[in-house]
């Protein structure tokens, strides 16, 4: 039996998802989760539901810091006399951490010396993403001295990318030097999505082909192709593929030498390890839905009365439209071949209107939707949903995305920890 | 009746086609052709045929600059005395000039000071496109002080793209001030296309919808929809959308910034009018193609052995990967109606095993290629010729597209120019 601690850091956030986990073969049982948000804002909140109990909830806390923010949590868990599996730090054997970059690895890594120095020099190729994972995991090594860390990467799925769908047609000595490729991210994400997409299908995980878009604030598509990464729609980095709410995606590449002079040089926001450019910023940090529609919350987007607010229309119109294009693309290099297209993340699982206009503008290719169970959709329910309709040639499927259990799961499932 | 020279200049060749408009309702029929090419490399050659007969075959010249050049091909066609229409410089109505960039021109422009002066700040936004062009206009007006000087763009084709599409996902102020939105280029070969494809299918323009394919030593992709552009794949520059001969295409926006230090500065061969970024210039004329296979001649990277070449059968298999993806994509924006896939351009019309793969790899989309037609595909052949195999839902053609006719025919429909 061992206490795994899933740990997603954002820039602003941490959450820490804690499972039980019985034996190697056992899936890994939920036992408590917390996170703290808004942790550069006035208002830091924490929430904390052991079981099914919801203890706080936008709890309001004091934390500067990740590191602060990771005390609180700790000593929340710890500290609950009704949390019976953690009695002391040490109970906690695992620390999984959701690393964004995580090069050409092909699977979660313990994490040594070796392998932490390694995913640092990675870390300059994602540096606005790394950089908050990077932290936390300094701060177990110093806290949980006993407890194995493990990096578990969004790019990780993706390295069954084929060469012509992962090279970039650049300078092929500097590509291999500078390790310009694509690689892809919400690999854990799409991993989740894979396993309990077959599972629902009842169909064999190697032969499952689907087209799974996972849309939140950052947002992606990926052609699954027996069970592995075929395509997906970032890139080198998050930045390329879908618009996000605060990313543009991909635009031309020359765009941003037109937008704002001396582009190309360091961010204020850059540290002595991290080095981004003032392009990567904007690009990164200033454009994507919001700056058409002026907010990041696609429930107003979506809900906006189309006369009286045309940039969001647009911003809607234009987000249909970039992602009908990937499951254009992505039905071709599945030959035709799609088992499901399936919705996930904050945008595919909550907007019932987005759903329905990506599906109707992909109706040519076969989809159809049931308004009924489209609009009937519901967080509390199943982890896969089906919302096609009656004369749909592939499924359509909603799918509510759990990149803390996929990251357990990895983690569980290793021999060594257990040997 | 009026002479109109259609003239297009690249960085290191020009090409001037001559045609004679009887009148304002008649499609100018071309009486000369005269080109100059390897003007940057030691061997200038001359080619100039009258009506059929071939005078010049590249014949050595001593040019060292585009003025040169056209002093040549001028002198060459006024001093033909077997060439009864143009008897004195002063015959000449019209010169109509390719532009690359020409920003919201919907139609041809009588080139005027303040015409001239907005594209020179347009080309700011194209600054390797529109220089060659610019130079040859200004040479016209010096040494033909009689004649018409019109700009036909290679944008205003794309005017028709809708908001969602044309839209970048970045600060809309500085959309607006800067002029950074999706373009598109080609668009005269577009034009061509599409007029020659519904004379050829017998269908009225604004009823055709086809997906077209300009694929050159630049390569570009256009749904075209009621006879009008919808989508393409080229931007704010040519720069983005599908790999080029020498241009990487789109790429995740922050890569060029991993490629090397310093990208965001000029390049030493940026001019006081035209400011070039090394990171426009290496993505621009350091990729692609060949940088992929070691040559920019893709008969030689469509014919390599595939064990021998590896890097040209990665060129091959990426490049037919990005056209499909394209082809998948305007398929859904056209929601599936499409009266005909066609394939144009140097590589679109003359390479069959492209054309095959392609049309394979879309197969799923209901594309079906008659093999012996494709391989008997002939440039001396009719202007559209049909490939389509006998099951194919939508016709698969070929068309020899010509920016120099379209350009002499915007002419020759202009009014004013008649009155």
């Amino acid at each position: 039996m061992k206490i795994i601690f899933a740990i997603n850091a954002g820039s602003s956030s941490l959450k820490i998802s804690v499972y039980l986990a019985e034996d190697r073969n056992a899936t890994p049982r939920q036992i408590a989760n917390a996170q703290i948000s808004g942790l550069t804002s006035q208002s830091t909140k924490l929430t904390y539901i052991r079981g099914n109990e919801s203890i706080y909830k936008n709890h309001q806390v004091r934390a500067g810091s990740q590191d602060d923010a990771f005390d609180i949590i700790l000593n929340s868990l710890v500290g609950d006399e009704n949390l019976d599996e953690i009695g002391s730090k040490s109970d906690i054997a695992i620390t999984c951490h959701r690393i964004v970059h995580g090069g050409k690895y092909e699977s979660a890594q313990i994490i040594t010396k070796d392998t932490y120095y390694h995913i640092q020099t990675l870390s300059d190729l994602a540096p606005l993403h790394n950089g908050a994972a990077l932290g936390i995991v300094e701060t177990c090594i110093r806290k949980l001295p006993d407890t194995t860390n493990i990096a578990c990467f969004d790019t990780q799925f993706h390295m069954s990318l084929p060469p012509h769908v992962y090279t970039y047609p650049i300078n092929q000595e500097r590509a291999q030097k500078n390790g310009l490729r694509k690689y892809g991210f919400h690999g854990l994400s799409y991993s989740f999505i894979t396993r309990s997409v077959a599972k629902f299908l009842q169909k064999d995980v190697s032969k499952l082909n689907i087209i799974a878009l996972h849309l939140g604030s950052g947002a992606s598509a990926c052609a699954i192709k027996g069970g592995k990464s075929w395509d997906t729609s970032m890139g080198l980095t998050p930045l390329s593929g879908l618009p996000g709410a605060t990313r543009s995606g991909s635009v031309d590449p020359s765009l941003v030498f037109h937008y704002a002079s001396d582009v190309g040089k360091l961010s204020p926001t850059s540290t002595a390890k991290l080095h981004i450019s003032k392009a990567e910023e904007i690009l990164n940090k200033e454009s994507g839905l919001s700056a058409l529609a002026g907010t990041t919350d696609f429930a107003v987007i979506a809900g906006a009365d189309r006369a009286e607010h045309p940039q969001s229309a647009l911003a809607f119109d234009l987000f249909v439209d970039r992602v009908s294009a990937f499951i254009g693309s992505y039905y071709v290099s599945l030959e035709g071949r799609v088992d499901a297209l399936v919705f996930a993340g904050g945008i595919g699982e909550k907007s019932s209107r987005f759903r329905s206009a990506v599906v109707s503008s992909t109706a040519c290719l076969g989809f159809g939707i049931s308004d009924s169970a489209n609009d009937s959709i519901s967080t509390e329910g199943s982890v896969v949903q089906d919302i096609s309709s009656e004369d749909t040639r592939s499924k359509v499927l909603v799918c509510q995305t759990d990149e803390q259990i996929e990251m357990a799961c990895m983690c569980a499932s290793k021999n060594e920890l257990w040997d």
